[in-house]
C-alpha cells in the first residue's frame, strides 16, 4: 500500500466536512482535525510528486495572486502549488492595473475572478488592513457567485496578512512533525519564538503571531521573548493561552532571548516590529504623512539598535537542548558578516542548519495546495486514491 | 437535450464559413449570422462552463497578449478566455522587450509568434495609430506562415483599438440580448449612447463608436448625444446610419443628454475625448512636443469642465423608461461623490446597478473566447457538440 | 512512415547516454553526437508540430526563466519551448523580488526549484560572472535534489551567458544546416563571423564566441575577423582551433571585413565589444564606479566610430560567393537608414534576407525543447514514436 493511499485512509476518519468551499484566514479558524486534513494532504501531494504521479485535480482554471510587498519564495510556492493541481496563475499586478485609478476592491475581486478557483492575497504592510483587505475582496466574490456573476465560487488562502501567515506556520509545523518523528513526539517539547535585532526595521508580525497561534496546539511549550515594546497583537496572545489550555501544552512570555533559548527544542529567532508603531504607521500613511513616517522610521532604527544581543549567536545556540534546537526561519534570514554587519543569525549557526531550513520552505507549495485542494474538492479521500492509480506527470 | 446541444443547432443553421482563420478588427466586418455565431458560442461555452465541462479546444498553445495601455479587466478576461480553450498567455510586456531598441513591428510579431495560435492587442492611445499597429502586426504573421517561419497562423481579437472595442462591446450586447429575453424582443428599443462628465480627459472613442456601429443592427433606435466638439470619428457614423437602415432601426444625434435619456430602455453614459483633439495630441506625441501635449490637456480639462451637468444623475435616470432603464458602463466608472467630485453618474445609480454591471462585464471572458474557438476550429458545431459530451474540468 | 520516425531512427544510432539530467551550458562540453541529437529532435519537434500533434512530454511541470538582462525573442523561444513540451514558464523577476535584499544565489535556486524542471538563464552582462552565476545555481539545486528538498532535479538551458548563446548558434546552425541541404554538404563552406559597426557600445561576445566554438565543428573555413582591440576570448579561440583541427575544416583570423567576406558562402557580420574592455567594465561595476563606467563608454563609442566602415553593405556581399552569402544575424540588427543613420547592415541587404533570417530565429524554440527533451527524457526515441502516434494539439 503507498503512502498515499495510508495517508488517505487517516483523512477518511477527520471529521472534515467543513472545509469544501471554505477560505484560510488564520490557523484557529480551523478545527485541530482540519489542520491535521492540510498537513496530510501536503504529504500525500509529495508522495505521489515523488512517485511521479500527476497531481491535477483541474483540467483548466486560474490562481488568482495579489502580491501588495514583494515576494519571491511566496510567489513561487503559489505559483507551484497551482502548478501541481493543474491551475494556471494571473498576477494581479497593481502597477500595471487600474486599481490606482479609484477602482473598488468589490469591483476588482469580480472583475479578475471570472474564471478564479483559487486566490492567493499577500497583504502584510499594514497593521489593521491586511486581514481587511482580504475579507472585502471575499465577501466580493462571495456575492458575485450568489448572484450568477461567477460560476465557480473562489476560495482564499492566505498568503499572509497583518494577523497571521498561515501557509509560513503550516510549513514550519509540518517540518517540525517530519523532523521529531510523528506530532505524537511533539507534547512537552520547548519551542522558543523570539525578537532578533535586523538592521532593516518594520518586519510584519505575522509570522510570530502566526507561529504562537499555531504551536500552542500541539502540547508543546510554546515560549514568546523579545525586548520591551516590541509586543504582538494581544488578540492573538490570548488565542495561544487558550490553545495550550486546551491542549495540555504551555505558553508563556519571558524576557530576555537568553531565557527563552534555555533547553529549547526549536528556535525561530526572528526580527519584526513593534505594534503599536506599525499601527502608528498605518495612520501616518493613510494621512499621507511622509515627515511622520521617515521621523518613525529613524526612531524605530534607533529603538531595534539597542538590541543588537538578540542574536542567535553560537553562544546562544549552546543553551539549547544539547547546543542543537532546531533552528527555523521563513527566510530571508539577516545575517551577520554575510548580509549584514549585525543581523538576526550567526552566519556559522545559519549555515550548519541550511538544509534542515530549505526543507521548512519546501513544505510551503505542498501546504497551499492542500489548501487548494481540500476547499475545491467534495471528497479529498476518494480523490486523493484517484490520483494515486493516476497517470505519470512526467509522461516519458 | 442541453443548452449547448440547442445552441450547437442553431450554430449550424448559420452561415459562418468565412469565420475560419479571420481576424476580429471591428464589429463592421463581420455579418449578422457571424456575430450571432459569436454570441452563440459565447453561451455554450458559459453553459459548459456552469455544467462544468472542459471547453479546451488545445492540448498546448499560446495566446500573446500585447496592451499598449494600462488594463486589468481586458486583461484577466483575456487571460481567462484563453485558459478556458487551453491556451497559456504570454504577455509582450514592451518595458521588458527590446521594441523600445527599434525593432519593428514585423519582425516582433514574427519573433513572438513561434507557438502563437491567438494575438489580443489593445492599442488604443492614439487616433490613427491602434489599428494601424494591429494591421501592420497581422500582415507580418500572415506572411511569416505563408512563409513557413511559424506553423499556425495565429488570428487577432482586437482588445481594443482607436476605432471599435469589439470585445466589450459584444458583451454590451450579449448582456442587453439576456436581460431582454432575446434578440428578438429588442427591436424598437431606446438605448442612449451619451457623453458624461469625468474629471480626467482622453478617454478613447473605442466605446461610444463601438456601441452605435453595433447596436445599430438590432432594429434598436440608438441615440448618441454628447457636447459640441465632442464628436466620433464620421466613418463609423456613417456605418450605424447604414446598420440603422438595413435593420429597420434608427440612429440619431440629439444635442442633450436629457433629450437621449428620454424613454430610453438603456443608457449608456460615458466619457470620451473629442476626436479632432484626439488627433491633435497624435500629432503632438509624434512630435514630441511635451509642451503642446500639456497646454492641449489644460485645454481639453477646462473645456470638459463645462459640461459637468451631463452626468448621470438620479434625476435624469427618472427621463428614463419608466425611470428603469438599464444603466450599462465598461468600467471603471467616475462615480460622483466615490472616486471623485463630480463625474459620469451618481453614486446611488452605479450601486443600484452593480449587479447588472458586474454580469454585463462577465460575458467578456465568454465573448473572447469565442471569437477565438469560431477563428481557430473549422467545424465549430462539431466541436460544441463533442464539448457536451466531453470530461469534467473540475476533475474531482 | 512520417519525418519524425525516420529522425528517432536516426537518434537512436547516436550514443547520448550521457544527456539525461544533464545541464546545457556550452556546445563545447557536448559531444558531435550529441549535437546531432539537439538538431535531430528539434527537427522532429517540429515535424511534429506541423502535422498538430500534441508534443506534451510533461502533464505538469514549471520552467523557471530568470532573465538579467532585457529579452523579447530569447523570453518568447522560451515560453514556446515550455508550452510545447507542457511546462508552465514561470519568471523570477529581480526586480519584484526579493534577491536585491541580500539573498544568496544558493537560496533563492532551491526556492524558486520547488516544482522546476528545467532553468533557463540569461545572464550575458558581465564577462566573468555570466556563467559563475549559472554554475552556482545549478550547483545549488543539485545539491537541493541531493537533500531531499526538491523531488525533480532540474536541468539548465544556458539562455546566454559570457561565453557561449547555445541556443543561438545551435538554431543558427540548424538553419544552415537546412539551407544547405544537410550537414554532409558543409565541407569546405566558408563562413565569415565578423564584427561590424554599431552606433552603440558593450554587446556581448557570447554569439561570436559561440559561433566560432560551434560552426568549427562541421568541417566549414570559419574566418573571424574584427578590428584591433576587439579580441574575443582566447579560451574559446584555443577551441574553435581544436575542432577544426579534428573535423578538417579550418579556422582562421583575418584583419578585414573585406578579406573576410571574399568567396564566403555564410557571413555573420554583428558587433560586439572588446573583450579586455569588457572585462574592466564588470570590475568597474564591482566597485560601483559610476564616473569610471561613462568615461568607458564613451572611449569605447570613440573607438567603435573609428571602424564605422566595418559593414555589410552592398558593396561588401558582392565580394561573397556569387554575391550571395547567406546572410546571418541574431536579430535584432542595427540596420542603416532604418534603425540608426549607420550600423552594421544595409537597409537593402537586410531586407532582402528577411524570410531567412526570420526562419534562422524560427528554430530557437525548437533548439531549446530539443535540449530539455533530451536532458529529461530517458527515452527520447521512444518518446518520439509514443509522440508521433499520440493525439491532436489543436483537438477540434
Amino acid at each position: 500500500m503507498s503512502k498515499t493511499i495510508e495517508l488517505a485512509q487517516h483523512l477518511e476518519k477527520l471529521h472534515i466536512n467543513n472545509m469544501y468551499k471554505s477560505d484560510f484566514y488564520w490557523t484557529w479558524d480551523k478545527t485541530d482535525e482540519e489542520l491535521d486534513a492540510i498537513f496530510t494532504v501536503a504529504d500525500a501531494l509529495r508522495d505521489l510528486r515523488e512517485r511521479n504521479k500527476s497531481t491535477r485535480i483541474f483540467d483548466s482554471g486560474l490562481g488568482i495572486s495579489i502580491f501588495r510587498d514583494n515576494s519571491t519564495r511566496t510567489r513561487f510556492s503559489f505559483a507551484s502549488a497551482c502548478n501541481l493541481l493543474g491551475l494556471t496563475v494571473q498576477d494581479l499586478d497593481e502597477k500595471k492595473s487600474q486599481i490606482a485609478h479609484g477602482e473598488t476592491v468589490r469591483e476588482t475581486a469580480n472583475m479578475v475572478s471570472f474564471m478564479a478557483d483559487v486566490i492567493g492575497i499577500r497583504d502584510d504592510m499594514f497593521i489593521g488592513e491586511g486581514h481587511k483587505y482580504q475579507k472585502t475582496f471575499m465577501d466580493a466574490v462571495k456575492e458575485g457567485y450568489r448572484d450568477g456573476i461567477l460560476e465557480q465560487q473562489p476560495t482564499l488562502v492566505n498568503l499572509q496578512c497583518d494577523v497571521d501567515h498561515p501557509t509560513q506556520c503550516m510549513a514550519d509545523m509540518l517540518h517540525i512533525i517530519h523532523q521529531f518523528g510523528g506530532v505524537e513526539n511533539l507534547k512537552g517539547k520547548k519551542i522558543a519564538m523570539t525578537w532578533a535585532y535586523s538592521p532593516s526595521y518594520g518586519k510584519p508580525l505575522s509570522v510570530p503571531q502566526g507561529v504562537i497561534g499555531l504551536m500552542t496546539r500541539f502540547g508543546m511549550d510554546v515560549v514568546l521573548a523579545h525586548p520591551e515594546g516590541y509586543d504582538v497583537m494581544p488578540e492573538v496572545e490570548e488565542i495561544a493561552k487558550k490553545n495550550a489550555a486546551a491542549t495540555g501544552g504551555s505558553y508563556k512570555k519571558v524576557a530576555t532571548m537568553e531565557e527563552a533559548f534555555q533547553d529549547a527544542d526549536i528556535v525561530y529567532p526572528k526580527s519584526w516590529a513593534p505594534f503599536a508603531a506599525m499601527e502608528e504607521r498605518t495612520k501616518l500613511y493613510q494621512a499621507g504623512d511622509q515627515k511622520g513616517i521617515d521621523e518613525l522610521e529613524k526612531k524605530l532604527l534607533a529603538q531595534n539598535a539597542q538590541y543588537k544581543n538578540w542574536t542567535c549567536s553560537e553562544e546562544m545556540m549552546k543553551r539549547t537542548k544539547n547546543g542543537s534546537a532546531l533552528y527555523l526561519h521563513c527566510l530571508p534570514a539577516d545575517i551577520t558578516g554575510l548580509s549584514c554587519p549585525e543581523g538576526e543569525v550567526d552566519n556559522s549557526v545559519f549555515d550548519r542548519y541550511l538544509v534542515p531550513l530549505y526543507k521548512e520552505a519546501s513544505y510551503k507549495p505542498y501546504v497551499i495546495a492542500a489548501m487548494i485542494m481540500m476547499s475545491k474538492v467534495k471528497d479529498p479521500v476518494s480523490a486523493l486514491m484517484a490520483l494515486d492509480a493516476a497517470d505519470k506527470r512526467k509522461l516519458f
